[in-house]
């Protein structure tokens, strides 16, 4: 995933807005769905805090305990969001010694959740990580710490807290940005002649999210006209499907595969008005090939 | 689907709320799903230009790629909210000459989305569409625009701006309402005797809802008291199913058929207590006749 | 369902929060699910006539129907909100005479929705219910009133003029405490050296929680000590199935059944990083006896 500081994606009136009145600014995420009490919980135990902020969800319905869809997810979206408070609670090690934490981006975020790798790509894409702090005091945790449900009684706190100006260090003890969890992402591999990625997430569309972008691509096959053909091999021995490098969905036929760069700067394989995932029968995970048709 | 500007549907205190001080209102509706950061994005997006802002989705699950389904949605849900804007995204289009656009409706509305049909049904029952605009001035785009996510890129900046107070003509030139794309919509066919008409939605109860409403169903059976019994026949040779003409639910037992208008003034065939499209095994799309029993 | 009235769960910041400028609360429960329109109109029908108030949503996809989901959701939720106004639509008898109603809780929360027992267990939970009136006055709904769909009609404009600061009586004529309708849920039984329960929610985890709580099981098997083995029976002749009692899911490996109390204080059968509702092949109503190994 990149790590350059992206610029900041917003106009004019937005860079008047935030520089002016922009009230406190809180967002979501976690994998609770959309059916139990826990997410209308984490946003009522933060509006009882600060009841002022504003609160927007990303998403509830991360794929469960997958930190690795949360965190792409979360760098996603970020760089788009005002700057402010971010939880993001997908948190598989609930209840054992992993850390609860908040991490400051350069770009003046706030990210708290578990200390298991979820919030760093978003971070890094905030411009770096610059500082983190356990969340151990229990000022601002709820009267009663549940083993199982943290989300409610550590990191909503903190986030509602964070977003009313307690500063990250009054939470707890610093820790060192090197010794945080980090993931191990995929990473694409550039060959003469061929790029070695891997399914790395599948959206609701299902549209394939590989590692890598289109330079990665660029610098495997060399320059790439839109509209030449490029041929995907699944795994080892896959039968390779030929699909069309485009800008776009429009560019091929309805039913069409085609291969183009996400909004995100990722390599993508969708079909027009279809369902790629569905069609090809990948799934995330896969290792995938690509090179000229 | 009924194109008479509906009176306002509101209670004295909103009325007054309406004239005093109530803070620009955006409502969102998409196909983006609640998983992928999509919809969260486009919430960022918007309250970074406009932070002040009442922001409400009416969904974010409109089926995938339905034009329809989401113009159906709208046309149910806007005369209900606030006087505002109103971004919708189902677009398939998206990335080819389809031209993004601004529609005022005579209620005082801004509806916001792709020129594919979306957006016209419910500016009709708003009133009727008034004007519209392209959005192509860069200055109300994000610095990138991508070819694939118009909804961050193109629609949510434009409904913040103009949530903001920017009118729609700074957005670009004017469209004609008469060049503006038209959805092709079921609707009921009179005959004597019978009202051949199709399922255009299914809601998440399993409830059909069938093009037209019930003065359409008297237009072609005469007047019908409470209880009398109907033939529903799917397609030509369909085996015919009788079911009650009743005001609601209640009125048959659980598990009974029932054919009544619904809360928008639509004929919809439902199950009491149960889901009518597993039980019948229908579908969208499925042309049905209604007869007196 | 605990009955004693809850601490208030909130933070020193939160209880300052509340006595000085907080606006308005209101929450919303309903099965009305994401897709369709209803929950957005009802968003939209409130801030129509409070548009200052904070609004959130608990959840819109309690199963269809099931009013005692519904019920224990709100019981989970309510005590973490802020104090406000609370609308629940679960409501199968809509247009049947079932009334509409506001319960006021000792909190000081008042409890909208139809008379089905939906609103008790939370009002219990938050106090005790200490009024109720019926929702009948015509001033406070819209003006056409629906037989199919008294979430817009009826519930929403009375949470909105709540909100506003409508005292409850003026909504319509009393209702005694005893006269509302009261759900019938499972207890737990205790017995020598045997806890008799029965499942009564599986969350999207796939965790199965029980009726009745950890010290319901310490009455009938004594105390119990961390890691201690216990034995899962299901119906008369289930296969029993051996599990530890732990505090969390940390303390099993990975896919390692386990029984401890949940969030809520509940029972709760569950699999670490796994779906003990698949694993097991438990639904919900499922009778379960547990013992020592």
């Amino acid at each position: 995933m990149q790590s350059v500081f992206s610029a900041p994606v917003t106009t004019p009136a937005a860079a008047r807005a935030e520089t002016v009145d922009a009230p406190p600014f809180v967002s979501l995420l976690t994998d609770f769905g959309s059916r139990d009490p826990s997410a209308g919980i984490c946003r009522g135990v933060i509006l009882r805090i600060a009841p002022h902020i504003r609160l927007v969800d990303i998403s509830h319905d991360v794929e469960k305990y997958s930190i690795v869809d949360g965190a792409q997810t979360l760098w996603c979206a970020l760089p788009y969001l005002p700057i402010g408070v971010h939880m993001a609670v997908v948190d598989p090690g609930v209840g054992t010694p992993r850390l609860p934490i908040v991490v400051e981006a350069r770009r003046g975020d706030l990210l708290v959740g578990p200390d298991n790798g979820l919030l760093l790509p978003a971070a890094e894409r905030l411009g770096g990580a610059v500082r983190a702090h356990v969340l151990e005091r229990e000022e601002f945790q709820l009267p009663a710490v549940s083993a199982s449900f943290h989300g409610r009684d550590i990191f909503a706190p903190a986030a509602a807290h964070l977003a009313l100006g307690v500063p990250p260090q009054a939470f707890g003890r610093p820790l060192a940005i090197e010794a945080l969890v980090r993931l191990e992402l995929p990473v694409a591999e550039i060959r003469p002649g061929e790029l070695r990625t891997a399914i790395v997430y599948v959206d609701t569309f299902g549209n394939l999210k590989l590692a890598g972008d289109a330079s990665d691509l660029r610098s495997a096959l060399g320059a790439l006209d839109p509209g030449v053909r490029l041929r995907l091999t699944v795994g080892e021995r896959g039968r390779p499907i030929e699909l069309s490098w485009v800008e776009t969905f429009g560019a091929v036929e309805p039913g069409g595969l085609l291969c183009y760069e996400d909004s995100y700067g990722r390599l993508c394989v969708a079909v027009n008005r279809g369902d790629a995932a569905h069609r090809l029968r990948l799934t995330k995970g896969s290792p995938v090939s690509l090179r000229r048709a």
